[in-house]
């Protein structure tokens, strides 16, 4: 079978409901699909070139730039295919997300400075949802007699 | 800001911890990432060119198969971007995965048939903490007495 045509490939990328962004080894922003314009409200040229910070919340950053930096340097992030990471994340109209990413640290040739890239999922909706469930759960446990 | 380079987007895609899989209008396996690999177990060698039954449980294919054709047909999909399917799929081992995807219609250059695209995440491990805060949900709240 031949292989799929890389434009429909990065017509994929382009277009994925889901948010995939591409972060260059300064925290600018660097690609940022479909799904990243829908969950965050910026246009792909609004936001390319722009630093990271423009979706995080300011209490956030400093433990965003540390992991970003010491998975620059060790050339791997500690975070593994199976971790996702949960944050909240500021939108284009001053709105707060919630959202799950996984990332990826991309190699650059030659050993040269890589990206760091995040397929991003809005939650929002689901942890309203299971914030309901855990009020029910608290409210239905009987508390405990305090002496 | 010079555009970043196609390898690096590719890359990406091809490197992500979730799944990304790309689908042609016979139902045909063309895409296979990383993500996939790792989500389902079969290699892209094994799983490109194959049928997608091959991680659709049996008794959900027909449902699967009704609404690819039905996309396929009306040149868009009826889920939207904010809707995430939730489905069992089979694994290469034989065994049973919890997945949410979220999917986009590619239109093919000039009217051609196009290529279903899904983003892929495994989330058993969430699926399993869900059913144990349901049953505890259950336990802990008092059954109506039958009359």
């Amino acid at each position: 079978m031949e292989d799929l045509a890389t434009d429909v490939v990065l017509a994929m990328t382009a277009q994925a409901p889901d948010g995939i962004v591409i972060v260059d080894p300064e925290g600018l922003i660097r690609y940022w699909n479909r799904g990243a314009e829908r969950i965050f409200g910026y246009a792909a040229a609004e936001a390319i070139g722009r630093n990271l910070d423009v979706i995080i919340p300011e209490k956030h950053r400093q433990r965003h730039w540390d992991g970003f930096v010491a998975a620059m340097a060790a050339g791997a992030s500690k975070y593994g295919d199976n971790d996702l990471l949960a944050v909240p994340a500021l939108t284009a109209s001053g709105g707060i997300v919630s959202i799950e990413f996984s990332v990826v640290l991309l190699s650059g040739p030659d050993g040269t400075p890589g990206y760091i890239g995040a397929v991003i999922r809005d939650v929002t909706a689901r942890r309203a949802q299971e914030k309901e469930i855990r009020q029910r759960l608290l409210a239905a446990t009987p508390t405990p007699a305090t002496p």
